[in-house]
């Protein structure tokens, strides 16, 4: 009965332009697949960004918020879960999603880049720089990811469900 | 955008046949109203009974897991939330909640009426014992609802929700 | 090599000036027995003054803060567990303690001393009323004990852990 | 009141035979120092092995235990924080450290790493590959410091403390 969430990460505040782009892709993409998606809820950078794809493709969206109550939440999340954990939050975003998707980077991305390899889940990298991919890949081996575009994140994703470790 | 939530607390493994049937009628008309029902997500008591009647009516059920990973989750939840938290997952059910409704009581389930009204939330009991039913009111004053059925439970639950303190 | 931790709960802006002077003889008797000291760290209250009584004694004191950072906390506080997670961190509260001692009550004690039954934790009341006492004992049945005055508290403590369970 | 505590984060089960000396010479040091040691608290690694290196200088240690019970702690920790809370706790590591030390590395110690410069905290790597040095260089910038052995972690540490930010 459980359905199948997706996770996407990526930076709040620092996105770049293509971090959004690929943001509101996947979220498109992920709401005309019939999966759900899971991100951190608030109303800026990748977060907000897939969201408003997601909505835009009438998607199921929810938002594991930081705070204590729905402040700045973003305007296009369905189901507000309110945690009052701050970061810590982060391990519930990973734990919560069948596949992750780290969408850009920043350090609250790369926790749960790095949470999500603690608890052996499976990561895709879309438009880290060569550091990041170098590192992740030493990392996490098999369990990680770099795909070139949001096309290529949800074909990965597909693999990924479709072939449980 | 944020749809209503109704979190449905209550015990697990202790459940009365009360409880049981109350819980159910309680998941079908919060499904029957349009709103998303929110438990504790095991396949177990009140939580279980609940996620059966929303489902038997097509609500949309999110179950907050204590573990790391769905073993254990009730088969009508529909959105995991995996916490790996414990017990300190209550202070999450009762955040994400526009109303709480506790359907019979237990150790977890006191935990989250507090937690509740520490966090100014309004809780609805039903089905308390008479010192229950004292002690709560008694520390949450008019945050705390006594009502006799589940229908007198949702009527409550609207009118808190047309009410916003 | 782990230490004795007792946790003292008790309300934080409420607290009666009875709560207050049962809380600092607590910490104070607390630290000349050799124990450790947990409270919920903050600057106010119960935490505030079992902190006080026990560095007057010479104690060790450990504070476990909701908030991401130390502001608010009790200047008597030797030790500060950060925890960023709100009332959640109750359930830290009382797993990390020994045994509990509830000097007084409101929302936030009563959910930590219901999050402690619910773990299976042995809690001495302390200047409750008497529904909270009717209400706690008939949940936590034999892990429930109520007690007059802080020497009393002490005793009962030091009687739990002789016998754990 | 509040005592200086530094954070040694590293691997468990796979660290290195350099990074469990670096750590117990860390531990040895960080005791003699006069500060607190706080790590992840289990009985394997890094963790085990820097607190039996401030015990062997009469330090006092820190636990944070990410289970429900203090089963699989190492034998030298003094104080047990039980969080229940999995691999979400290494954020309470990070807030409750004034330095964290990044003794060898893993997911979960990137995962602090990531979490500390997230909430704007300094880190000193040790014993990290090159890689790792310029994915954390390049994330976290002025807050990443590198250093070749314990000895200078330890002047390191003194000095972020003579200069908070």
């Amino acid at each position: 009965m459980k359905k199948t969430i997706i996770g996407i990460m990526g930076p709040g505040e620092n996105a770049t332009s293509t971090d959004l782009e690929n943001a509101y892709k996947l979220g498109q993409l992920i709401a005309e697949t019939g999966w759900i998606l899971l991100t951190g809820g608030r109303n800026v950078g990748v977060m907000d960004a897939a969201n408003k794809g997601a909505k835009s493709a009438n998607g199921l969206t929810i938002g594991i918020l930081p705070g204590n109550d729905t402040r700045g939440i973003s305007e296009a999340v369905d189901i507000a879960i309110v945690t009052d954990m701050g970061n810590a939050r982060n391990n519930i975003n990973i734990l919560s999603s069948d596949v992750i998707i780290a969408c850009g980077t920043g350090a609250g991305t790369a926790s749960e880049i790095a949470l999500a390899l603690k608890a052996h889940k499976q990561v895709i990298l879309l438009n880290h720089s060569f550091e990041s991919q170098l590192f992740f890949k030493n990392l996490g081996k098999i369990n990680i990811f770099v795909v070139n575009n949001a096309v290529e994140a949800i074909n990965q994703a597909r693999e990924i469900l479709a072939n449980p470790r």
